[in-house]
C-alpha cells in the first residue's frame, strides 16, 4: 500500500531531526527570526548562539582545512574536537538554512576517535585528510545512510550498502564524514527546494536563494558549518551555490574526480553533458588539497569511469595571460557583478598580468539553448517520473523551468543527438581558437549575470553551463559584495533589484581548457592572492 | 552530369599511377607473379628487384626510426637519401600489395631537402622526427592531397586545403610525408578492398588478407616501405593489419593522439565507440617515439578533441603482473595463435614475471554484439549512402558483414543508446574488477582468434573490439609464425586451414586500462625484450 506522500515526508523529517542533539538546538529567540522571507544574515548566529566554545569558534572560523589538518597531524588539535566543533556548527547552520539531509554526528565522532587513536598508535596521520570533517551532497552514497536526493518516492529506499568511490577515497585518506546536504527536486534548478527536506536558505540573506543544485553545501560552507564539502555540477551546480553563498567552488574537468556510485536523479546510461564532482571550500589551498589528494589516490582504481590522468605539477607563471569576458549581449550582467569583474580586471592588470578584454566569443545564448537540449535527451522523462511516483507536486522552480511531458515536447531522436554533438564541436573549435589566438592561460568571466536573487527567480545559468558544454574546468572566486549605494539600476536590466540583493556575495569565475585542472588551480591561487 | 563510376575510378587510378616514377617500376618478371590468389611472399622483392642501392637496402632494412633519426641528426645520413630510400621501397611495396592511395614523392623529396638545409643552417634537427618519412592512412588530410577514403563518390572532391591536427604536429616535429595508404570501403571491414583503389594484399602471402581498415599501412610497414605509419582504430583497424602483416600496432586510449580533421566515413556528430589514431611500426621504441613526440607537442593546442593529458614517465617495473587470456569459449582461438600465446606466457613466466591465467572474464561474444550495435547507431546509414551516391557496388567483405538498410534493420532510438551505454558500463566495471582483483599491470590476449586468412573470410574481430568498447589502449606485438607442421587441425574449429595460413605472422596483444598508454608502452618494451 502506497503511503500518502505527506506522511512519508513527515516520517523522514522526524528521522533527520533525531540526528540533531537537543543540547545543540538554537533558542526560539533566534529560531523565530528565521524564515524564507527574512532579509537577514545568519552568518553571525554560530558566534552569538553561545553553543560553541571559544576554542570551537576559533577552530571553525580562523583556519582552513590545510591548517587544521596540520595541527591535527602535529597533535595540537584532536580530530574529535575538530569534528565536534564542525558538528555543532553544522547543526546550527542547518537550523537557520535547512542545509542538511542526513545527519550522523555520532558516527562521525566515533570515527574521529579512531583517527586520534590511529595517530597516537602509528605516530603518523592516516592520510592527507587526517581527521578533517568533510560534508557530502546527498547524492553520494555512504554505507548505512540514505540518498533520497529530494524525491519523495526515494524515501522508502533502503540505506546504502556501499560507498561511492569518492567516499572510499576520502575515508582512505583520513576524512571524517558527518552530514549530507540538501538539493533541489530533479537537481536541475538553482533553487535548492524539494518536498522531502524543504528549501535551503542563503545564510548571507535568508530571502535569497542559496543556489543549486549543491545548495545545501553552499549554505553549509557559507556558514562554516563545513569548510570543505563535495558538490556536483552539470550546469553550474557547484558554482552557483558557491557564488550565491560566498564560497569557492571548483568544477573539475570531466571524470578527474570520480563521479560514480551516486544515486542517479536521471536515466541510467544517459548521455550528453557529463556531470562532475568537485569541492566547495573557503580557501584556494583547500581546493588544491581536495583535488590533489583525490587524484593522487588514483581514483581510476576505485571507479571505472575516472580518468587515469595523474595530477601533474605546473610551472608557476609570474605573468598570466587572462582573457576577460564582461558580458554576453543576450545576457547582460547586473551592476554588482559587472563592477566586481571590472575591479578584478583592474587589479590583475595593476599586478602585472596580461589582461585582454575579449569582445568576440561564441554565443552564451546559443550554448545555453544547446545545453538544455542535451539535458532533455531522455524521452522517458525519468526525473519527472520519480516525482510522479509519489504523487508529490513539482516545486515552483521546477515548474517555472520545465514543462511536464508530453505537453509541448517532441521526442528526440539519435539524429537530433548527433546534430547537437556537431553544434557542440563547433563551440569547442571556436573556444580553442579564442584561447590559442590570444595565447590565454585562463579566462575570467562572471559566474552568473546576477548574484543570489530572491527565491525561485534565478532560472537560467548561461555563464556556468557554457563550461559544462565544453567540459572546461571552472572555479568561482568569491570577491566583493553587492552594494546598492554604488550598484545603481541599469536600464537594460529590468529584474535587477538593488535593494533586494544588497549585501549578496559577488564573484569572478576563472576558466581553463579541458583537463587543465592543474593550470586552473595554479591560476586561481595567483588571482586570489591579487584580489584578496 | 554524373560520370559513370568506372570512368571516375579509371581517372583516379591513372592519377595515382603518375606518382610512380617509371624508373622505379618493377620488371614484368616480378609483376606477372603478383595476384590476389598467389600463395607467395613478396617480402624479398625490394632486395631482389635491383632498384634499391645497397645503402638504400641498408637504410630501409637494418634500422628503426629512432636509429635513422639519430643518424640524420648527427649528419651521418641526409633526410634526402633516407626519404628517397623509403620512396623507392614504398613504390615497390605498392606494386606488389596495392597499399597506396596518394603518392607524392616529389613533394617529400623537396621537404627532405629543406630539412637537410635546416639542419645545416641551424646546427640542430627540426624536432624529434627530423627527416623521417612517415606514412598516413588515406583519411588524414594534408593540404593539396586527396582523401577519397575508398568511396567513388568522394573522387571529385577537391584536394584538402588544410592539414589534420596530427599532420601539423608531425610536420612541426620534422617528419617527411610521402604517401597515403589504402583501406576498405566503409572502413568497417578487415579486408582492405574498395572500388577506387582495389584490394591490399598481404606481403607475407598475397592470397591472405592484409587486414583492415588500416590495411595499406599494414602492408606498407610489413614491406618496410615505411617503418612508421599512422592508422586509425575503432574495432581493430590498427591492430588487425599489424598482426596480419607482422608489425607492431599501438591503439592508444581515446583522444590521446589527435584524431580530428580526418575525412569522415560516417555521420558527423556520430557517437558511441570513439575511434583513435595510432602508429604501426617495426620496433617498440618507434612506437614510443611516435607517442611521446605527439603527446609532448600538446595536441590539445592543435585539436579541440585531444585530451590535455601530458605524457608522464612511469616507473620501470622489473616484475610485471600479467593476466593471460587464452581464449573466450564462444570464439575458440586457432592453433597457431594459441601456441604463440602459450609460448609467450611460458617465456614471460621463465623471465620472472608474475603470469596469471585468467579463466573468468566478461564475454567477448556479448561485447562484440554490443559494439556492433554501437557501430549501427546512425539510422540514416551515412556510409552506405556514400556508396550509393556513385552507383558503385558493395565490395564482398562489406556485403558479407552488413545488410543494406532498411532491410532487416529497425531504427534505433535514444533509449536504445542509453541501454547500450548501461551495458558498456557493466563491462567497464567488470574489467576493472578483473584488473584490481588480480593486481594486473596488463593483460596479454590474442590479437584475434586467427592469423591473416584468405581474402574476405576474416569477418568479426572480437579480440580487438573488446578494448575499443572499453576505451583501453592495446598493442600488437608480432611474434612467431603459423607452422602447419606443428599447428595441427583443431576439431573445434572447422575454418582453420593449416595449409592456407602456413607462414602467416602470429602475435600477442597487450592491453592496459584506459589512459594508461604510458604503462602499456613500458610493458610492451619489457615483454618484447623477453620474447625477441
Amino acid at each position: 500500500m502506497v503511503q500518502d506522500w505527506k506522511t512519508l515526508v513527515a516520517g523522514k523529517r522526524a528521522e533527520t531531526a533525531k540526528g540533531l542533539p537537543q543540547e545543540w538546538r538554537l533558542p526560539s529567540s533566534i529560531l523565530d527570526t528565521i524564515s524564507e522571507s527574512a532579509a537577514i544574515s545568519v552568518l553571525d548566529v554560530p558566534a552569538k548562539s553561545g553553543l560553541l566554545t571559544a576554542k570551537e569558534l576559533d577552530i571553525t572560523e580562523n583556519h582552513d582545512a590545510v591548517d587544521l589538518i596540520a595541527k591535527m597531524a602535529a597533535g595540537e588539535l584532536s580530530s574529535f574536537e575538530v569534528t565536534q566543533a564542525f558538528c555543532k556548527r553544522a547543526a546550527i547552520a542547518h537550523q537557520v538554512t535547512n542545509c542538511l539531509t542526513e545527519i550522523f554526528f555520532d558516527r562521525a565522532l566515533e570515527r574521529a576517535k579512531e583517527l586520534d587513536e590511529y595517530l597516537e598508535k602509528e605516530g603518523k596521520p592516516m592520510g592527507p585528510l587526517h581527521g578533517m570533517p568533510i560534508s557530502l551532497k546527498d547524492s553520494f552514497n555512504l554505507k548505512g545512510t540514505y540518498s533520497t536526493i529530494g524525491y519523495v518516492s526515494f524515501i522508502n529506499r533502503p540505506a546504502a550498502d556501499f560507498n561511492s568511490p569518492l567516499v572510499d577515497i576520502l575515508l582512505d585518506n583520513g576524512a571524517v564524514l558527518y552530514v549530507k546536504t540538501n538539493l533541489p527536486q530533479t537537481l536541475m534548478t538553482a533553487d535548492s527546494e524539494n518536498n522531502v527536506f524543504g528549501r535551503v536558505l542563503n545564510p548571507n540573506k535568508l530571502n535569497l536563494t542559496a543556489g543549486g543544485s549543491s545548495g545545501g553545501e553552499g549554505a553549509l560552507v557559507g556558514m562554516r558549518g563545513s569548510i570543505l564539502g563535495v558538490g556536483t555540477d552539470i550546469g553550474g551546480s557547484i558554482r552557483i551555490p558557491a557564488f550565491c553563498c560566498g564560497t569557492y567552488g571548483f568544477k573539475p574537468s570531466v571524470d578527474r574526480i570520480p563521479f560514480g556510485g551516486q544515486t542517479n536523479p536521471v536515466l541510467d546510461g544517459w548521455t550528453g553533458i557529463i556531470p562532475v564532482a568537485g569541492p566547495l571550500a573557503r580557501s584556494p589551498r583547500d581546493l588544491r588539497l581536495f583535488l590533489e589528494t583525490v587524484i593522487k589516490s588514483k581514483p581510476w582504481d576505485y571507479d571505472y569511469g575516472a580518468l587515469a590522468m595523474p595530477w601533474h605539477p605546473v610551472e608557476e607563471k609570474k605573468t598570466l595571460t587572462i582573457g576577460v569576458i564582461l558580458e554576453c549581449p543576450t545576457w547582460p550582467v547586473q551592476p554588482p557583478i559587472l563592477r566586481t569583474l571590472k575591479t578584478a580586471a583592474d587589479k590583475l592588470k595593476q599586478a602585472g598580468h596580461n589582461v585582454i578584454l575579449l569582445e568576440k566569443f561564441p554565443s552564451f545564448a546559443e550554448a545555453t539553448d544547446l545545453s538544455w537540449n542535451f539535458f532533455d535527451v531522455d524521452n522517458s522523462g525519468t526525473g519527472f517520473k520519480h516525482i510522479a511516483d509519489s504523487g508529490e507536486p513539482w516545486v515552483k522552480s521546477v515548474k517555472d523551468m520545465y514543462t511536464p511531458p508530453p505537453e509541448g515536447r517532441k521526442d528526440k531522436s539519435l539524429g537530433d543527438l548527433f546534430d547537437m554533438n556537431e553544434k557542440r564541436i563547433k563551440f569547442r573549435k571556436d573556444w580553442l581558437k579564442v584561447f590559442i589566438d590570444n595565447k590565454l592561460d585562463v579566462i575570467v568571466a562572471p559566474g552568473s549575470h546576477k548574484t543570489a536573487v530572491p527565491h525561485d527567480t534565478f532560472k537560467m545559468p548561461p555563464y556556468t553551463v557554457m563550461w559544462n558544454l565544453l567540459a572546461y574546468p571552472a572555479c568561482i572566486i568569491p570577491y566583493l559584495k553587492a552594494d546598492k549605494t554604488v550598484d545603481l539600476p541599469d536600464p537594460r536590466i529590468s529584474d535587477y533589484m538593488p535593494e533586494a540583493v544588497d549585501g549578496a556575495p559577488c564573484n569572478i569565475q576563472v576558466i581553463a581548457r579541458a583537463e587543465q585542472d592543474e593550470e586552473l588551480m595554479a591560476a586561481v591561487e595567483v588571482i586570489s592572492k591579487v584580489l584578496n
